[in-house]
């Protein structure tokens, strides 16, 4: 029996899409497909595409259900990892407090580990990308949001109810702008996609001169941080402003991680990772010169290795957490 | 053998004072003394406060060397446990570098386990003091600086090279008011007792009347947290405004520490909690305002429960956490 067991489950359900993979445990790939998460149709309709689209792999990888330990289950946002609830779907009926690990839990017949995307990719860089071989390491993820997910003496942080690594709301200023959590000054007002754009569109309604909504009107008038990263570098000093603060920003906010957690690497993910040059560097330069010496000491950054597949492999090592030992 | 070991040793070394207690398994202070530290004198004097100390308070708790399993050294400030210096008195010659920790086991003939005093006040919390059973704590501590300690999943969240918990200088503000460190806006720049008396010693130079000068006075002069909180009390509307700024920061400082951590519990400590009414309370309830539901779900606060042995029972904890399996 033992040594049929030779994959875990990665399920890495967004509010559109739902990708799932069989995994190796040294974190291979096997199968992998994407299907329409379809949430408006109830959490039933969910499962019954999570249950076809593991018996497909499984079927397409030629192994048994006894060949699999458990699955792992990534979602964005607040989740309670006691009741095993998710909010991905939170404005749809049928989806509060439905107990959605122990029904995946059920239909698929295996056990089921639940984690937030930031810190299910946390665990999946740490494993089997950029982390590899550290024992302190904070992964940030810049989106639409920002979100991340904590890595100290080797473990996932988790938290009292599996929230911890809410770093996209750490406050840089109480007094900044507008974030869509409500508050105001959060590191994501600054530095996510949403953050971006809300503060480029006000920019540019300020009068002063600005390529940025010619370039947008272009495609489908919204400043977007592409629309952004054009203009910028084609000498638009609105542009270049508007990037500059989200560095700086950006960069205060990995000196307050960097003292917290005292990392030994951080590592960066998520779509908002074009904006390496323009963003990014600039806020780890910003860092490695406003961090104590002491933090400085090997501090290392660097760009997630998992790619477009960091999401099921993240869920993936949710479960070789949680059902494969350490 | 085994059950001769019945007591760890606790030292708590700080810049005037080094305090040190023989401490039972369970956190017992057995024997405890206060020597000055002497530090002008050099490192080697120093090594000689510590060895005759210990070896008094051994022979006053009638124990033998054997009885011992090993000591905790706390001290404030930047250290490095990988190569065991502190750098509690960093401009006295013969400091800097010095391989304390070692030399300390050697003329104790014990293992010695190093830690930065709010580390070691965590773990002496989390131990034996408000966060006994807790398995994700967050301790702040409120003095001349900020400092703090996190237990994570049950286990002091050290990093990479011991620095964690340098929750003082996380920035709430880059543009904000100047901080000890060098940088701006840092939480220590508003909350600690170094932040509260330069922010009014500057409000009461504005010219707007204020009787903190007049109250200061009476003392030796300086707009110390006392003097700001006894104007407050009397109605006093500008140290009323500076104790509601350090609130509102802190408050801030609090929800990025809960949304990065999901702790269950927070626990203040520290020679400030004097302000508790005046400060701390009203940072406590913008925080359970402005987190996240998720984390607010059995989020509690506390005050310390040490009191003033909380530095040697820390350092204990330190070696108990070292030395004593968990």
């Amino acid at each position: 029996m033992a040594d049929a067991v030779t994959y875990v489950i990665g399920i890495d359900l967004g509010g559109t899409k739902v990708r799932i993979a069989v995994v190796s445990l040294q974190g291979g790939l096997v199968q992998a497909e994407t299907w329409p998460t379809l949430g408006e149709q109830g959490p039933e309709a969910v499962l019954g595409t999570i249950r076809n689209g593991v018996q497909q792999l499984l079927r397409q990888a030629g192994a048994g259900g006894d060949a699999v330990r458990g699955a792992g289950l990534g979602a964005p946002g607040p989740l309670d990892i006691h009741r095993g609830t998710v909010s991905v779907l939170p404005n749809l009926p049928g989806w509060q407090g439905f107990p959605l690990r122990d029904r995946v839990a059920g239909v698929l017949g295996m056990p089921v580990a639940l984690g937030n995307d930031g810190n299910a990719g946390a665990l999946g860089e740490h494993r089997f990308g950029a982390g590899r071989g550290t024992q302190d390491m904070v992964y940030v993820t810049l989106g639409t949001g920002v979100g991340g997910g904590i890595i100290a003496g080797g473990r996932l942080l988790v938290g009292a109810v599996g929230a911890a690594g809410e770093i996209g709301h750490m406050v840089l200023d109480p007094q900044g702008p507008p974030c869509s959590c409500g508050r105001r000054g959060c590191l994501e007002a600054y530095a996510a996609g949403s953050g971006l754009q809300r503060r480029a569109t006000l920019a540019a309604q300020s009068g002063r001169p600005t390529m940025m909504s010619e370039i947008a009107a272009t495609a489908d008038g919204a400043i977007t941080p592409h629309v952004i990263q054009q203009a910028a570098r084609q000498g638009d000093a609105l542009a270049q402003e508007v990037l500059a603060e989200a560095a700086t920003y950006l960069g205060w906010g990995l000196v307050s991680l960097v003292h917290c957690f005292n990392p030994e690497l951080v590592v960066f993910g998520g779509g908002l990772l074009a904006l390496r040059d323009d963003m990014i560097e600039p806020a780890i330069a910003l860092a490695r010169e406003q961090v104590f010496e002491q933090h400085r000491q090997g501090l290392r950054f660097a760009y997630a290795g998992l790619g477009e597949d960091a999401g099921v492999l993240g869920a993936a090592a949710l479960a070789l957490d949680a059902f494969c030992g350490r």
